[in-house]
């Protein structure tokens, strides 16, 4: 495919997050949103309104025909990523889509194997792992200042929106999830997940979820739609220290602490082993405060010219997802473990 | 047996713990500590500076013949609270005994039935129900204000000691076990548990805990050793209103938020339940700032006197340990669920 | 004047707050904006984008004499509020003037005299006021739960722009102030201001600044704009209960504590006074997240339509600006008490 | 005067501060409690048993005619410093005296002369000064990482006990004044205060201070007993970097931030300058939790020892104390500086 030097953008679904979306595709360098479509003519009003000289349609079949369509940008329900991605793939689009990738493993792993065939980017919209926040975070981790990862310990809960196609876990674990896959290369091993829905009938809106890993790694993630305070935080646990990453707290997110145990083994019996701590000092590096979606639109647009991979490609997608899917199955086991 | 107007506490082990027991016994009313028992010179000789009259022994038979000691506090490792516990209740001593109460249910089983069978009180040391803050919490769960309990869900972590004997949650989810006892009188029905051992050969110093209960109450406690900062965090979601229970924070410890979901059945289809959010006020009531230790001894000999039963007798203890055994299991299984 | 059912608006500057006004303005009831003025091309243009229907000017005079501009508000530099203020009362509009009202008593005074001869509303746009905070605030000290006002003690300090034409306390102290203006109708009687400039031939950047009332009332109010962390903290002290007014806590920004000190006549000693303490419950009422423009822009409507003076009128703005004309004077004495 | 090895202390005043530097001088490396005076029975009977062994006396002239005292702790009333440590001084012993030091500066101006004369310690208990975090801070400046200071802008405030001998200020503002001593040698040059009793009859329960030194430096103290909250936290401003000491963070009680500001001269005009914004990383030092007053009690014996001047010496103590007694004639003209 001939690319213009302007990599022109098609975004699907302009309901809560697809403005955002077509925002940052607009500021981003190299890049032009030129069609929108989302079925509801009150949506596509709204685009045109913000931005006068954008055309719309209610069918995708148009948007994926157009030939001032180079990339589709797909912020639609998770149902509806696989038809969708899949359409565009096949009209020679490269893809950015929302999260989580899709539905099920089958899905995504249909969507990456179209995508190399075809020869485009296909990049999933992690965007925790374009904030300054978690690139200072993968920073520090892989420059070794951390040490082995021991434990992800992440608790995000709040009095949130309940949702009826997807539990809690898949709305709010997959941003952990996404965090884990970018900061550790390490492949989950099996899962175990707990948890509750507190009204008939409804996906689960309370959560539990441990990842195993090989050792040292642990990963769990607490989630809760049901809960008086809204908390964002993560404790990485490392060999050499340790990190709190506090989402709310805006000036002073990322602390680092130099602390940790080590253990020796002792000199009067070498089948003993000692336990020592260690604590220092605290050092929260600054983060910035740039938009992360403009971040992820400039490496998009840049993957696209380059040929190279996404950071968050498919296979991170996948591995997000298949972890979702083995935890509802835990889930129906009360925390039965499901190995990946 | 007759009981003079004071109550005569003999106390075993004056290590970390002990020295709280004989302090507060001498202060609680109608209470006098008059022998202390210690392996250990040194803690015997430390007994002895502080409270000059008192008297000292390093075999704990001694303690338990003694006829001016009517009851026995213990406070020695786990493994030894069965057969301490068991020889000062034979010996017709009523039991005042740290948490956790013994090393397995079996254990626990015997000293009921034993403390049963001779009229004694056994006392089980679940310190935190004795705290204004748990209390308050009761108070306010008993008055129905807060509803129905969904959920309770518990962070206490921090750069602690690791055990040698015991796994994290024998030493941090046994307070919240305890305080779920009191809290609520529903039967835990079975446990999930996983967790990772950093240390080689040594129990696990991180782990996850969810108990489960009949509808609507889950429970789930996220207890480290390991953790770069110290949180002792609970929510406790209620169908009615919902509380944040911060023990760091000793002004405003527990807060009480008017805030919650509630399900109507929709008018368009009987079949669609609708979830709306109410949101109001906070409240936080004032916490005295008396000790817990107090409290609970005072307690323990008015159960003597009056010959009823303690707050947190041996089948409270009984409960906690019969989850706690049962998720050593499921710490086995990764996850896997064990009834109870 | 004969008011249509919509009073049109006119907004005169275009920078920073300009276009909240013109949004507001728009979704107020019974209220629209007609026109806005601007010298600058790019402003206007920015205007025009976003409200394609709106007519522009870059002078001031065109906007006055519009027929379809019933109300003027007025976005610019401090120094030009009063000749702006003044001839659009001339030309027989009402006004929404940015705090400070003006540059010094004198035209205040000039404009106050001027709107009341020509029976138009004369409103200052002390936003604060308007906040759901606040108003609980002025809610709870009017109903008498706070009792006697007895101290307002305010920080309010971050890294913030250095101004070359005001001091910080024109900047900062100026929110306070129409707090203050607010919530208790006391007379301010004199001033104690202290200060320094870091920056050689600027403004002051840090102040402290006292403003005394009849008693039992203090108010401080400390403001910085070279401070590494951002506070916004009021306490209000009052004879029964006291606040705390935390801004930077969304969730929990106004706190009551039942909380004071109780002097009673010593028995022993007519003329001894005894004080006793008194601490018990907090309550944090919900605060709606609403926007205080919003409701500051339906107040002015509404005010215009029936007549009525503005909360935040012309007196309220005096009141205001003589303090800080007077603080100017003390800091030169370097804290020496000047009257009002 | 010979002195053995071991420094015999007498410590006059068991009330609420006596007992630490009791059990701190007994801890102390070559120090010794030998005598503790007190007028009340009950007092010198709880130090009694306390420490077996001591000698007590109802009456100060024992003590200090005591051979085997060779300095004297005082803890009491302000009122009674300057006759006890004159009377100490006179007996040929080593002094080491609460703060303030004494009730006004013509008293220290003795004390100093006379303990030079005799070529004595004459040591002020400036508690703040040892703490580690203080320390730390100092270690800060000193090394000249913060640069120039700018300010120091405390807030200490809480609902604390009323006391009726002297005001908030000589109560409270006398630990920030003794940390202001220790971290700049810069001289005060004049100050400013406001307040207000709201006791009718007492000395002012709420004050607010300012110090003012040689630019750049200013010193801003906020003082208060009815406050609903307990805030312990001072800004301190550098020109290169900025503190924040919050002493009831215990873990992170000193946060240091690179952030600040820059003049430069413009280029278009000369005249005309520029400030330009400096933010980036916080570093949060570890702090020791060792006892203040043992790290005190070494330093006073280590000053006798070796015959130099305690690091808070008699002078350090006037320093204080001149700015107390101008704040006192000060806050009479409610705020009118008072040049020292």
């Amino acid at each position: 495919m001939e690319l213009s030097n302007i990599i022109n953008i098609g975004v699907v679904g302009y309901g809560y997050w697809g403005p955002n979306l077509v925002r940052n595709f607009m500021r981003a360098a190299n890049s032009k949103v030129t069609m929108v479509c989302d079925p509801e003519e009150k949506q596509r009003h709204r685009a045109v309104e913000s931005y006068p000289g954008l055309k719309t349609t209610g069918r995708s079949e148009e948007l994926f025909s157009a030939t001032d369509v180079d990339a589709v940008a797909i912020a639609t329900p998770v149902a509806s990523h696989f038809p969708l991605a899949k359409a565009a793939l096949q009209a020679g689009k490269h893809v950015f889509v929302e999260k989580p990738m899709a539905a099920n493993v089958a899905q995504c792993e249909e969507l990456i194997e179209l995508a190399d065939s075809k020869n485009l980017i296909l990049h999933v919209d992690h965007t925790f792992v374009y904030t300054s926040a978690v690139t200072k975070i993968k920073e520090e981790i892989d420059s070794g200042a951390i040490g082995d990862l021991l434990y992800y310990d992440s608790t995000r809960v709040n009095l949130g929106l309940f949702q009826h196609d997807v539990n809690v876990l898949w709305d709010l674990a997959v941003h952990d999830l996404s965090i884990l896959g970018a900061i550790s290369d390490k492949e989950p091993r099996a899962v175990s997940a707990t948890g509750i829905s507190h009204v008939p009938g409804q996906p689960e809106n309370t959560a539990f979820l441990t990842v195993f890993y090989d050792a040292p790694l642990i990963a769990h993630i607490n989630v809760n739609w049901l809960a008086p305070v809204k908390l964002r935080r993560t404790l990485i646990g490392g060999s050499k220290k340790m990190i709190v990453f506090d989402d709310l707290s805006p000036s002073e997110s990322v602390k680092i602490y130099d602390k940790g145990v080590e253990t020796t083994e002792s000199e009067e019996d070498i089948y003993l082993l000692k336990v020592s701590y260690r604590t220092g000092d605290m050092h929260s590096p600054k983060v910035e405060l740039t938009e992360a979606l403009l971040t992820e639109a400039n490496h998009f647009i840049h993957c696209i010219k380059k040929g190279s991979p996404s950071m968050t490609d498919g296979r991170a997608g996948l591995k997000v997802v298949k972890i979702l899917e083995a935890s509802e199955r835990s889930l129906q086991l009360r925390g039965g473990l499901i190995e990946l």
